[in-house]
Order: C-alpha cells, then structure tokens, then sequence
C-alpha cells in the first residue's frame, strides 16, 4: 500500500454525492463570488470553483469589481446578495485590496451563506461544536482523516501554524468529543522555541505555515502521518511549480502517511468548499437580519 | 518572595478600577441574573457577586425561577431583559435543569449583554481576537498573568481541560498575538495518551479538569509555573473545604509560581464577571435583534 493520502478518490466520492442531492432538487444551488481587482491566484481558484461547480450543477456567479472600488459599494453587493433567495452561498475572495477591512466586509454577509466560514458567529457555532459553515481547509483535513481511517482518539496531533482560516479552526475541530477529535492538540508557530522538539512528537502532523519545504525529516517522528495543507509557489529552472509545506521527497521514508501537493488537501478543500454551498442550500436561512 | 500568586492585590485594582469609571456615571450599571432553582454552589457565587457588585456599585438583580419553570418562560424573560435599556448584562446561572436547553437559552441572550460570552457570536470574536466578553475564568487568567508579569511569548503552555468555559477560549486566547498570547500551546484531556509526558513539558500548567487534587509533582516540570483553576469540594474529617485541581503542597517545592485555591483564580473570576457588567454599560447596543 502506498504511503500517499490521495485526494482523488475521495475528491471523487465528494463530488458524486453532491451530484446525487443536487439532481433531486428544483432549483439548483447558487455561489455568488464578489471578487475585487484581478489577481492570478485568485483567477485560478475561481475558474476551477466554475469547472467543478459546473459538473455537479452548482452554479458560480461572479460580481466583480475595479481595485479601486470603495468598501460602500462592496457592502452594498453583500446586501444585496443577502437578500437575493436565489443566491444560497456568498464568497469573498481574497485578498481585498488594502484600503477594504477584509473583517468589515466578513461581518456583513448573512452567516447562513458565509460559506467560507469566517463570521464570526460560524467561527463561534464550530468551536462549540454545533451547526454552521467550517471553512473549507480544514472541513478538507477531516474528509481526508474520514475517508483514510485516520485515528486521533488520544492522539498527538501537532498543527504548525496559526491563521484564522486553517490553524485556529483545526485546534478547535480535534477537541471535539467525535470520531475526528479527542486529540490531544498542540499549536506551534513562528515564535515557538525548539519547533523541532515539538514536531517530533507529533502523531499527526499539520503544516498550515505557508513556507515552501519548511518541514524537514529531522522534525519529523518515525511513523507519523503528514497532512500538507501548504500550497506555495516554487521557482526550479526558470519553472514555477506547486509545492507544500513539507518536504515531502526528504520526508518519505520517515513517514508512515502523508499526503502529496498537488493531489492533496488542495483538491480536496474545492469539493469541501462547493459541498458548504450544497448544506447553504438546504438550510432555512433563519437570519435576514445582518448582524455585526 | 513567595511563590503564591495570590489574588487580593490584583482583585483590589480591578474593584478600584471599576469603582472609579462607575462613580462617573450618570447610571449605574445593571446586571440581570437568570436562576432556575435552587442549588448551594448557584447560591453562593450570587450572594458573592451581590456583595462585591454592591460595593463598586454595580446593581446586580435576580429573576428567580421555580426549577419545573418552562424554557418558554425562562425564554420570554430574556427578551424582555435583551428589550430593557435598564439592563446592560444578562447571566444564566447554571446549571439549569435538565428539561431546558442551555445552548437554544444562550442564543437568545443579546451578544452585547452576554457577560458569561456564552453566545456563539461572543466565541467567534473570542477566537478571532475581536470585541467582544471574554467568559469571566480565562479573563481572571489572563489578568492574573498581566499582574505578575509572566511572560508567555515561546513558552509552552500545556492546559488540562477542554470545557467550552474555560479550556477551550484559553487555547485560542493564548494564540493570540499580543503580551498574554504568542505561546506554543497544548490541550490535553481525559482521552490524552501519557497526560505526564505532556504535562512535564509545560512552561506554564493551567489546570481545568474539576477533579480535586489531581496534578501530583510528578507530572510538573521542575521551575513550573502552575495556574490553578479548579475549585473543588473535599470532604476532610467531615469538614467540606475547596481544594484546586493540583496538590499544591505536593507541587509547592517543584514549581517556581503556583496560584492558591482558594484566593487565586476564584476570587479574580468574580472581579472579572463584575468588570464584564461594566464593559457591557459603556457598550453600544448595536444588535437589538435576537441572533440564532
């Protein structure tokens, strides 16, 4: 057996069951983007959002905006997407220009279609275990930990980094008393001394830092299972390539698992994020209300 | 100097310090307590928060239910305390009984008057290091650690316990990037494999578990700093005394600090529920609505 968490048959279950509750429905889930400036990150991930949503009948709009377009006006689209019954899931892409509060924009979007996760109110309801939108990186980390048979009941699970979008929400998701919680958790950082002394405890390692190949096999314990959610560009031969947070060819034969980038939470965290818009859809949009 | 960092000094400050801000105002700031039933523990803290409340003039009312009282009723009072520019601060007083769901309780209680920052909305900015109330025990750990000075950036904080109340919103506090955060941070818990080997490792042991006398000196890492958080009942040749999750004279010699129970975290919760009230009266009340 090969020592590689592939996404893709997972990927592909995901997809399936989106396709199998979609074709049931009257009308078919909508994901507005609103997307500001042009950026080629941005313009990948929102193609791909298109492609895949395509092929299981999720429709992606796009309301895009100038850079130089004023938080008003931004604000003012929210709005009116909150309102809009046909419109289940809302996006902001990232990054907003500078002059845009990327939390003031957040705040606005009715939690039941904040797809992304990241009001506040959705921050709160996943801490606590109860019922909302996990962002779409670490909903893809626990498919993955679903889907291979991972245990973490007692486990020492590691998550080196700290972001509000992936490092935060894990911490939180492995405390759960459920079948992808019960960990015991640590969280390490840029100012965390003797990193290394900490990784090489690690179960389970999660590389959230965003740092080309900054795990190296010296930090890693003999039979660990590596879970990359890094997706940096990398520069080889005048070639731009994508790789993760992990050196993954330096890790191999220390690891018992780990998975691949690209072919790994990447590809997962799209199906995740497009399956949040099937779930916005099925749910009673009980607040109108914008709530600050 | 000693090693007890004990609470008075500090509690004394907060007290001052909100007697000051209380004496400049054209109102007094109003806390409403919801009770269901009675219940010896509920008791005391009440009577405690009256007292203390009385003497930084802050009013402290108690809406005193009969414990077969209904969630409808209980429901309906919230509204009208949420409706009420009289009240600043609502607290449920637990535990409720049984037949009332404590959580669909919370959701009713306007964020911006949800002192016990029980509601999802208070959680999320919790997390995300917004405005918002800090739940009373992990605000007293905090305090206690800005009073003596302990410096937390790159030490290793390990927390025994994972409540909702207290372990949970003091992982993610200490992740945070200010002066009582920047910490490599681990939760451990009942389900954790060798809670000893983990233990021995923390720069700073915050116990939350509620079991009394349950950290021992062998699983505390010589120069230790420990934060008791426990209050325990213990029953001594028919004498009832509270006792904290660690056996301080076991531990007194191995740690370098160690906060006493009672006199440590206890008293400052208090303080800091009463500091809560205040920070809800200079609040403005911007969601007037009811958040589910």
């Amino acid at each position: 057996m090969s020592k590689e968490l592939v996404a893709k048959p997972l990927v592909k279950n995901i997809y399936q069951g989106i396709r199998d509750e979609v074709e049931n429905m009257d009308r078919k889930p909508v994901l507005s983007i609103v997307q500001v400036g042009e950026d080629p990150a941005s313009e990948y991930y929102i193609n791909s959002l298109k492609k895949k949503g395509g092929k299981c009948s999720i429709e992606v709009r796009i309301e895009s905006f100038e850079l130089q377009t004023g938080a008003d006006q931004i604000i003012k689209t929210i709005h009116k997407l909150n309102k809009d019954t046909s419109v289940d899931a809302i996006m902001i892409q990232k990054p907003l220009p500078a002059h845009i509060d990327d939390f003031e924009v957040t705040l606005q979007i009715d939690p039941e279609k904040d797809v992304d996760g990241l009001h506040p109110l959705n921050v709160g309801r996943l801490v606590l275990g109860r019922d909302g939108f996990v962002p779409a990186t670490p909903a893809a980390v626990l498919e993955l930990i679903k889907f291979y048979e991972i245990r973490t009941e007692g486990k020492h699970v590691v998550i080196v980094g700290r972001s509000d979008i992936v490092g935060k929400p894990l911490v939180n998701l492995f405390l759960h008393k459920n079948e992808t919680g019960n960990a015991t958790v640590t969280v390490c950082h840029s100012r965390t001394n003797d990193l290394a002394g900490i990784t090489k405890q690690a179960d389970i390692l999660v590389a959230a830092i965003g740092k080309a190949f900054f795990i190296k096999k010296e930090q890693v314990k003999s039979g660990a299972i590596i879970i990359d959610v890094g997706i940096n560009e990398y520069k080889e031969n005048e070639k731009v390539r994508y790789v993760g947070d992990v050196d993954f060819e330096d890790c191999y034969d220390t690891v018992s698992k780990i998975t691949p980038v690209p072919g790994g939470i990447g590809s997962i965290t799209t199906a995740m994020l497009l399956n949040n818009v099937l779930i916005a859809n099925k749910t009673e949009k009980k607040n109108k209300k914008v709530l600050t």
